[in-house]
């Protein structure tokens, strides 16, 4: 069964969500899967709607020509794509594999769906994890001096691979501000605390100094200012006075995977809809 | 603000949401929160949506007439009511108070909407806890003998409270088949132990022999097979081996106090759908 | 059965343990528990022992005379109590209720075994609460003109009442400096976030607009430094994009009782070792 | 720094810790690490202590025939051993690589210390995710047929490897009672609930059936009756009401891959004392 999928943001009106659905069944669309929010503070509507695709009565091209107009109308934010578009994500690393190795299983075994054009790193480390999925690795070292140049050179290869989405999976390095402006809402990364602990460099030692109880992971939105973009996914374990920090880096690689997958997860299947620094996520 | 709450339940078919969403916006309604699931396997449709009161062009009694027809139609179960109404729930409990004075508390603080006509006990041990909140205490005991007379009494006070729901919070006695019936998903029980494990008497003793690392806590529709009716909630918490049988209750009695609480919430809000074995939960 | 707890912090050496183990078999005690832990960076030894009272040769203040040499020796901090104790708590609350409500039934409930001299607000709003339990309730209202005043006349009341320990539990109030430092580790506090997130006002509409996934709440010792004292139990929930700033606090306030009540029983049982910012706490 | 672990249960009895930890003193062995669990309800005495091997005065042959008569007089259980030592693990698998992928992730990057003499399994699928490890892969198929014959081939690979412990890494066979009794707590098993629930075939479909709110894995020592073994370790995670059965799958596949990668962890580290159908884990 294939699926065509709507995602729209756009200012409440009354009425919105019979619109809507009476578009999509007057071009005989059958709906298998319909969420919706408002956010009542700020009048903004959200929805994902999951559309049969073969009860459509027309091709998906049509059907954005359709829409087109009242998207117009309502000054939404709208996409429509089949389900079944494989969007293209490059991962970005440094020497920690954890987080690499768990995609690389979940995209493997089918678990999630994306194609990965190739995997870019600042060392040279992880290569042989990446090459023997026959995936093209470019190792790009950044230095103080270099760093220009290297992100150049990074985003090109980003371009080149027309990626859909970059996936910084303990890539050790800060993104220049540009960049994370240019690919908004594009950039994926995991940060090893549950935010706003924590933000910067070192959490786990910053963690164990401080003594909590609670350690985890937050995977969000790049943006310029560090470890402040948009949440989409946090996972927390509990740690007690017995566990060193070398304990909290292995408890908290556990949360890092988990939290980064769950994101990846639903950004993939366009379950994630950003306004302003917050996410709405029509969880699965 | 007042709202109006729309449940209901279908057979699924093409442009059924906006087939009703299309009616409340012909009456003029606002939807402020709108949840729908379609089970595909069985291909069944719940939908729950919250109605902005004041923007309907009608009273409540004219809606549910307009909406008479389009229900029979779809052979739906639905119901419409204010969300401001406050449902009457009658309590019973035995010797264990910290449910009851939970849902006190939630009670009193208004942070649970509901009336408590009376609270009814096959023990004397928490009148006063009653008593003091000003609210009608009645002590019938049941043995094996007056059984079915004390369950006749008992259903007879449920009656004369108007009752629309019945809340065992840790009322030690099974309910006969036939009130289970007569009651059907307006009997709800919290049940100490994360259902399927452990169904009947006992089960933190069962837990700790079993030497099982999590302990848990389900609240449900009572039904005539005892512990197997449809689960609302459950919360669970992890147990280690220096805690004894008397450490599991006092750790249990933290999930049953949320597992329910939680479970009357969804339920008093029209969130909970019924069908089969099964709830659909709009949460909150 | 009765219980003598010995508590034992002091700088690692090897033996240690034998050595105290072998103090307490040489009078006969049967240890009932041990909890024992050596932090290895800090090469500090902590400890807590449960000895069968009745096994005891001596009594308790013999059993001190004799410890005092060795714990000098090996300049310990060490305490040795009857576990049957009932330490004094005096309790500080504002307008929210929900918190003493929680901690008054453990406390009337036996679950925890304290007693309760005095409830001290800087509101009248929960004196019928606590009155109706039969425990003195102590208005004294805080401003910025009579903040001097007011807390030299709270201190004056924990010290009539023979506080072992003072709970704020959601005590809107911040303690002096002085207080704070006079009463080290003997003044428990519950803050609205899992810490250190959102240190200071309001956690709960900043985390509302920081868009968290997680919420919680942080049980810790008080200190000068605001929200920065060591940390005995933390608890989180999940939080979604449709919980408004009003769910959350409602959320919270679960995670808030649950993180209090379960720190106060860990200090309550000399569960609870502090060594600079950090605590050991060896949990039941 | 090298560590000598000692792991002991035996009847509880006045002094014994004492007497332990003077025996290790009297070596001259620092303690850096002691778990001590005594089970009231059973008087039996449960210890796990980590020496630092350098500062003992003898060697480990020679520590553990001082020891010996010390054991036997105190009908203990016991044994001593470099923490260094890497046990040999068969991993057991049929065609689901999820927890199989895991494990390998943790031994290559050094996160769990332990030898894979082979991999064994029922179908050849996961041949090549073995292979490109450099593990030697048996693929021995069972059918109703050659049942016996094939365990019986199956039992010889792990005496030729010298298996210390044997993983069943979601292998889909019943092992015969007379191995489970020959291996016992030396084959660990992970089910894909949380037991008791489900028992048996086809969990996941069950939990969906039963409309439970929470999924689960079990981390067990395999024993002749199917899925009553001691429990080590158990996670769980929240479903609701629109996850399929394959979304429980896909969820419970983390459960699975955490529940057995730390009950394997503390396995290896000599955390886990079993006795009768409980376990005893100093978890770490």
């Amino acid at each position: 069964m294939q699926t065509t999928l709507l995602k729209i943001s756009c200012p409440d009106q009354v009425g919105l969500l019979a619109r809507i659905t009476n578009f999509i069944a007057q071009w005989g669309g059958n709906l298998t899967e319909v969420h919706q929010f408002t956010d009542a503070q700020d009048a903004w509507f959200f929805a994902r709607m999951e559309i049969q695709t073969q009860t459509l009565r027309c091709r998906l091209d049509e059907l954005r020509n359709a829409f087109a107009p009242i998207g117009m109308e309502l000054q939404a934010e709208w996409s429509l794509r089949p389900a079944e578009a494989r969007p293209k994500v490059v991962l970005m690393v440094s020497q920690l594999g954890h987080c690499l190795a768990d995609l690389l299983w979940r995209w493997r075994s089918g678990e999630l769906a994306f194609e990965i054009p190739c995997v870019i790193a600042n060392h040279d480390t992880l290569r042989p994890l990446v090459e023997r999925e026959n995936i093209p690795f470019h190792c790009i070292p950044v230095s103080r001096e270099n760093r220009e140049e290297a992100f150049e050179q990074i985003e090109m290869l980003w371009r080149e691979a027309s990626a859909d989405l970059v996936v910084l999976a303990r890539y050790m390095q800060i993104l220049p501000a540009d960049i994370c402006n240019r690919w908004s809402s594009r950039v994926l990364n995991i940060h090893h605390s549950f935010l706003p602990s924590f933000v910067g460099a070192n959490p786990y030692q910053r963690a164990h100094q401080r003594g909590v109880k609670l350690i985890g992971a937050t995977c969000h939105y790049a943006t310029p200012a560090l470890d402040e973009g948009p949440i989409i996914e946090q996972e927390v374990v509990r740690v007690e006075h017995f566990h060193s920090e070398q304990d909290l880096l292995r408890l908290g690689r556990d949360c890092e995977r988990l939290a980064l997958a769950r994101g990846l997860r639903y950004h993939l299947a366009e379950r994630v809809l950003v306004r302003g620094n917050r996410t709405t996520v029509f969880r699965d």
